[in-house]
């Protein structure tokens, strides 16, 4: 696919870039490999699109010669980690250049003299995780899908996972980004340091910019000591207003920090606990919490456990399970993270949402995405980090409606949830991003004035907008 | 004063301004309160600069109107919070328009349900923090000079304060922003949501900008609960050698996040307890630390102060004092906060300086500071965030030198100062900001290409140049 506005990739083109990467690194006219590069975890296939060409640079210098090359030919370049994001952002929607970051996946240096990590784009965020762990340190802004995202994909995306109630997400953690710019120029920004007001917050900006304005090519990690003690509570309700009206109540009443409090609703905890075959009495379930406290002090996480605890005994909970160990409470997580998976699998078309509202308005939203399955007659399981007021609401085609009713019902239906979460004060993602899938929706939530400023800032950094094009604004 | 770019203020000007915030709110010809907005607690003298009117806006209307005059006639606008900054942020080194925000302070909304304060940006501080008490609550970005700064200026510079090793600085507390832009347009930045990816970070952005993006009228701050219990430690050592180490041992060794670490030099200390005509034995201290534990769990805050504590003790103090109370721990305060206001009055000529190194590189920064001082030959008294990495440092004019020659060596002690910080990982400012003390230095620490984006930035925002010109860059 080519565009007006860019140059199609030609053998010359391809002959440079393989001068740059090596022959083995690039991929070019062979159909199914391209096609890998095609897609990210967003389940609409429709919005599929192969690139032209995939790149994998194995330094930054290459990244810089690759951008130099696509910068003069006006060639698009679309950056790409694990391809796990869920906003359509490594889709390279005008063809071009996928510029794969997978080999640079080197975890560079473990400084624990400054409590910093230094790391390529490409190192999996677990593999962090698991050099961290036995040194009692860790990196606390990672995603729920830390076993395949990428460094770079956290950071592209200003991910946020299960603890960011207490941690809060990536941009706080990151200190300094080594960032190719559109142009082929290789800034520092940033550092080991902590604290840093010298000029604009650059390295802030470029924390969850989709790729859009540079390619990052190191970057620079805080770490914190890793929580010695932990206490998990899976508890469940037999409904939904019980159990989402604790999260206020928690956050608010409680006085607390606690590291997670996870909303599930039936669908998505029954049939999470289903695929798993899980042996907890998941059946008569309708809704459930995942709450957890974490720390180095045994007493504060006994206390806010138990905080947690009696708030929602209060409730009338059908049954309240507890864990201390990770391993007890990493079955929790298993069930809370295998829902998006399930609920994937559950329809042929769907479409996962990732709304956010100030936390006091959760019950309310909650009740909203219920209107809106009776309005529209389809299933929209939600869960999610209800302690951030971010959920995943996750609308199902119903399996007996034609795929074209779908893509007709869908947009009506995100229009109304978007509309209604910005009516509570409230925006259209909270850690996925809008990258092609809903940049159609971005004037739901953001006046004319403020998406031209966004654009002025891109014309700032990519004056002749190569660098992932078709991403958060048209 | 005037400028080729610029136009001045005139008498029809004048009047305009008056018809809009109305007369008793315009400041023109009258050279004695004029001057009183020529500067802020910048101790240079030389670099004040009064305007040729101030405007005292009442609401974000009547802001966006100054700023659509300003725009239309090319006089430049700077804005002014308390006037308390450290950066020459508020001088209006071209003249034109202060725009003083004195008038727009009241606290809007304090937001239980939501856990978030809605303030104007006038509000001092400590009214916030007054207002938050009773309620439980505290904004945890808030600086050391909470009782005269304002909110406006705590986000213009992203102010830090003493707990920003456990709670960060400005930045991370600020949810939304209301900024009228240099053309007049207001733009509503974020909410009361905790999460938020709806594109590029704006409100980030902005926070740290010093006033050259844009006009913030409206703040909201995210709250956290207040700690309930807090124990300090004023620790007195014979030397800066045994007080300084002590900062990687604890943040580094001691896998805890204590609230405060702060240093103390010899001359830092000893002239702050005399000036307060302390009572503690300071006479023969050579440096001294103030720790401090915080939060919602007693057994949490002993078990850190008793880290802290045995780490000092292994260093062989002259003496421990500890403390439980907040009205003890005021004193301990009281002397850390009376350092700068001595150290200014110690001399006719100084600098306060805020560099900030890699947390590791603390030992080290405060040994080439010790040799700076033999180069020179003038003192250079040294105190602040150690625990952050963050340092005042602050040269002295020697009574018996001229003032021509402070003016020819404080220059070049600086750029060696500056150099030897960024050789460690560091860079100029940390919490006080660019500015038009240190803009000269930029270069110091910052590759061209990256001032150049910088620039690219400010014209995305402000393409005549009018907003608080003369800041950060040339």
């Amino acid at each position: 696919m080519s565009h007006a506005r860019f140059a199609p990739v030609t053998d010359s083109i391809v002959r440079e870039l393989r001068s740059i990467c090596g022959d083995a690194n690039v991929i070019f006219g062979d159909a199914s490999r391209l096609a890998r590069y095609s897609r990210d975890q967003v389940p609409e296939k429709h919005s599929h699109v192969p690139p032209e060409a995939v790149v994998m640079p194995g330094a930054a210098a290459e990244v810089q010669a690759v951008m130099r090359l696509a910068n003069r030919e006006l060639i698009p370049v679309t950056p790409r980690g694990a391809g796990s994001g869920l906003s359509g952002g490594a889709i390279p929607v005008f063809g071009g250049i996928c510029l794969s970051m997978e080999r640079m996946n080197r975890i560079l240096e473990v400084d624990t003299a400054n409590l910093v990590a230094v790391v390529e784009p490409g190192v999996v965020t677990n593999k962090l995780d698991e050099t961290l762990k036995p040194l009692g340190l860790f990196f606390a802004g990672y995603p729920m899908s830390e076993e395949i995202c990428t460094l770079g994909g956290n950071v592209a995306h200003n991910a946020g996972g299960g603890r960011a109630v207490k941690y809060g997400v990536t941009r706080r953690y990151i200190t300094g980004l080594d960032v190719v710019t559109p142009s082929g120029e290789l800034l520092t920004l940033g550092g080991k340091r902590f604290k840093d007001v010298t000029g604009y917050d650059l390295v802030g900006l470029m924390v969850g910019s989709e790729g859009t304005l540079g390619v990052v090519t190191r970057i620079i990690i805080r770490l914190l000591p890793r929580p010695r003690y932990r206490r998990s509570l899976l508890v469940l309700f037999d409904g939904v207003r019980p159990a989402i009206e604790t999260v206020p109540e928690i956050v608010i009443g409680g006085r607390m920090v606690p590291a997670s409090i996870e909303f599930m609703d039936r669908i998505s905890f029954q049939e999470a606990c289903r695929s798993l075959k899980e042996s907890l009495p998941w059946e008569r379930a309708g809704a459930a919490m995942l709450l957890e406290s974490d720390g180095s002090h045994e007493a504060q996480v006994a206390e806010e456990a138990a905080m947690m605890e009696s708030v929602c005994r209060a409730r009338g909970p059908l049954d309240v399970f507890t864990a201390d160990s990770e391993v007890d409470s990493a079955r929790f997580w298993k069930i809370r993270k295998q829902i998006p998976w399930t609920l994937k699998a559950l329809s042929t078309h769907s479409s996962i949402e990732d709304i956010v509202v100030p936390v006091g308005e959760i019950p309310a939203i909650v009740e909203k995405i219920q209107g809106l399955e009776k309005e529209y007659a389809v299933r929209v399981p939600v869960f999610g980090h209800a302690g951030d007021g971010n959920l995943h609401a996750h609308p199902l085609k119903d399996p007996l409606s034609t795929e074209a009713a779908w893509y007709e019902l869908i947009p009506r239906l995100l229009t109304d949830l978007y509309t209604a979460t910005a009516a509570l004060g409230g925006t259209i993602s909270g850690e996925h991003g809008i990258g092609s899938k809903r940049r159609q929706f971005l004037p739901l939530v953001m006046g004319a004035g403020q998406i031209d400023l966004l654009r002025r800032i891109k014309q700032a950094f990519d004056p002749n907008g190569i660098l992932n094009p078709g991403k958060i604004f048209d």
